[in-house]
Formats: structure tokens, sequence, C-alpha cells
């Protein structure tokens, strides 16, 4: 099997050229002609890519040491092109945060993430509180009190643990801009019964 | 100015393509020569896209008549590939409903929506209850109670209002599959004083 180092160098580059190109056929103006010449490159190289697929989604597949089932998750999947990537940091006190920059792909309102954008980065924020290693949390309930809009551009998430009550993890964390808060959560993890 | 039935004819079906692109990006396990050749063509047709953009996000754009204004909306937009897109269904009594189909993508646990995307979903079928020609109404609160792991595959998702007070709609709907309930959500969205 080929090392997942190996396999990050091959699939990570190809992740952020379609991400690139998902936030240029957002924008594009050029005309229908060059339209129709670019649809046509993206289409032979979605042929290509389609030699050899593997079945459903990426997660059902196997991979023998589990760190590579991560990869095509919706928030944090290098080889998701839909996710913004978000890099999560844990600290030493069990603080979770992460920078990242949500541009024309995430928006809702004119110039400002979709709130839905925001509920998601936040459920995958607080839930990382509750998250240990080969011990994944699920989301039990979650709420969220939009304080002001969120702009595109530049932001930061973080959650902490507010306690923890048998398999349940109740999390509070927020979303803010250079301003400060724009979005707070709270929610309740759950660690299925093993 | 081109008439908007025109240009959506052209980036409808470019979005299409760059959609069924990112799911062939996840899923794909051809050897890294064939990646190579992909992420070559689709570097191209990014620079082709990039001749004439126009600058931020989408809904910066002023369009004329305000009808293309939601084309880069992450939720609905026909332009932006990592919409669905949700075609959203007003009834007469105010129920809104819509159906769709979520593959790798959007993938969270293994074969699962991620919990995050279910909260998307939510936020944008439950505001569209208080919505309003011109009129938009904004997320002020949503509180989401996740049932149990919503599969990936075809899902529906529905809303109602569930009382008005002022600027105030109470909205409450859910998430399905063919066995029924996944998420619930309840969400207070607001109309800015004019």
């Amino acid at each position: 099997m080929t090392e997942l180092p190996a396999l990050a160098a091959v699939y990570e580059p190809l992740a952020s050229s379609v991400r690139e190109l998902i936030d240029v056929t957002i924008r594009t103006e050029v005309d229908a002609a060059t339209v129709l010449k670019a649809r046509a490159l993206i289409d032979t190289a979605a042929h290509e890519l389609s030699r050899a697929l593997m079945p459903g989604a990426f997660g059902l597949r196997t991979i023998s040491d589990g760190q590579g089932s991560a990869w095509g998750n919706v928030v944090i999947g290098i080889r998701n092109p839909v996710a913004p990537p978000l890099v999560i940091h844990h600290e030493p006190d069990g603080q979770v945060w992460t920078e990242f920059e949500l541009g024309a792909a995430f928006e809702g309102p004119a110039g400002h993430v979709h709130g839905g954008i925001s509920a998601m980065v936040l459920d995958h924020v607080l839930g990382a509180t509750a998250h240990q290693p080969g011990r994944p949390a699920y989301t039990g309930t979650l709420t969220l009190r939009y304080v002001r809009g969120t702009p595109l551009g530049p932001l930061r998430a973080q959650a902490r643990v507010v306690r923890v009550e048998g398999v349940k993890t109740f999390a509070a964390g927020e979303i803010s801009d250079e301003q400060g808060v724009t979005v707070q959560a709270e929610g309740v993890f759950i660690h299925p019964k093993s």
C-alpha cells in the first residue's frame, strides 16, 4: 500500500486546483464560447479521474491505519474541494481553534457567509472538543445565535468544553472576524456507547 | 444586457460540470500520472475562466432586476458548484419543501451527511418560510436536534411558520430520509426594519 504522505502529495494539489476552479466558476464573466471551451476541459478531466472510482463516498473506504478516513470530510477533508478545508488546532487545555478564509463559494447574503455555513463550521469545531482518537462524537443538539452578519474573508472559530456528563460533552464556541464575535454556539456531543 | 435565461443557459451547465468534477475528485483512485494530467486540464480551464472575473463574490454584483443575485448562493445558487443546489418549493399554506440528493462532497461520518451540512440545509429551508420577494430574512437563532445519522443519498427537507411576532418569524422543520426524520430544527428569522 502506498504511504499516506505520498497519497496526500498526489491528491491534495488536485483538490486545491478544483477549489480554485470553483471560485472562478462562480465569478467568471467570460463569453459563452470561452465557457464552452472551459467546460470541455473540465469534462475531459472528470472523465480521466473517473477511470477508477471508489464506490459511494470516501469514508466508506477502509484505510488500514484510519488516518486517511477524514480526507473526504466536507469541513476538513484535504481531498474534498468543497472543504475550505479547516485545520483544527487542539490546545493542551482542551480549547479548539481554527483560522480560515471563506470566499465566493460560501456566500449567502451579498458579501457575507451563508448562515448555514457558519452553522456547519461551528458544528465541526464544537464537536472537535469532544472527539478523541478512535472515539468520534456525534452532534446531539446545536444552538446558534447570530449576533451580526459574518463577512466573507478571514475568520476564526474556537470552542471549549463547558462540562462532561457521562457520554455527553457540552461545548460552547463562536465565530469572529476582526471586529469580534459574529455567531455564538452551544452544543451537546455524544460518544456512542461502545 | 443579456437576458437572464440566456445567461443561465451558459453558466448553469458549467457549474454542473464542476459539480461532477468535485465528486470524482474525491472518489478517484487513478494513478499519479493521470491525476497530474487531469490537474493540468483543470488549471487550464480555471485560467480561461479567469480572463474576466467579477471582484469579490457573486452577490456583490448588481443585476438590474435582482433575479440573478442568488445564483452564487452556497445552498441554492445555480452558478455555485458547491450548492447541491436546492430547489425550494413554496406551498400556498406557507409550507416550504425541497427534495435533493447529497453525495460524497457532503460527507461527515462514513456514508453519512456531515451534521453541519444538515444544519446548513435547515437554516436555509426554515429561513425560506420567512423570505418575501425583496424582503429577505436573516437568521436570529437556530436550534438543531439530531435524531439519528442522515445517510448520503436522496433526502427531503421541509419547514413551516409556527408564528409571527412583529419582525420575527418562528419556523420549524426537519430533514427526512425514507425511514423518517433524522434532524429537527427550530429557528427565529428576522426582517430588518426598513
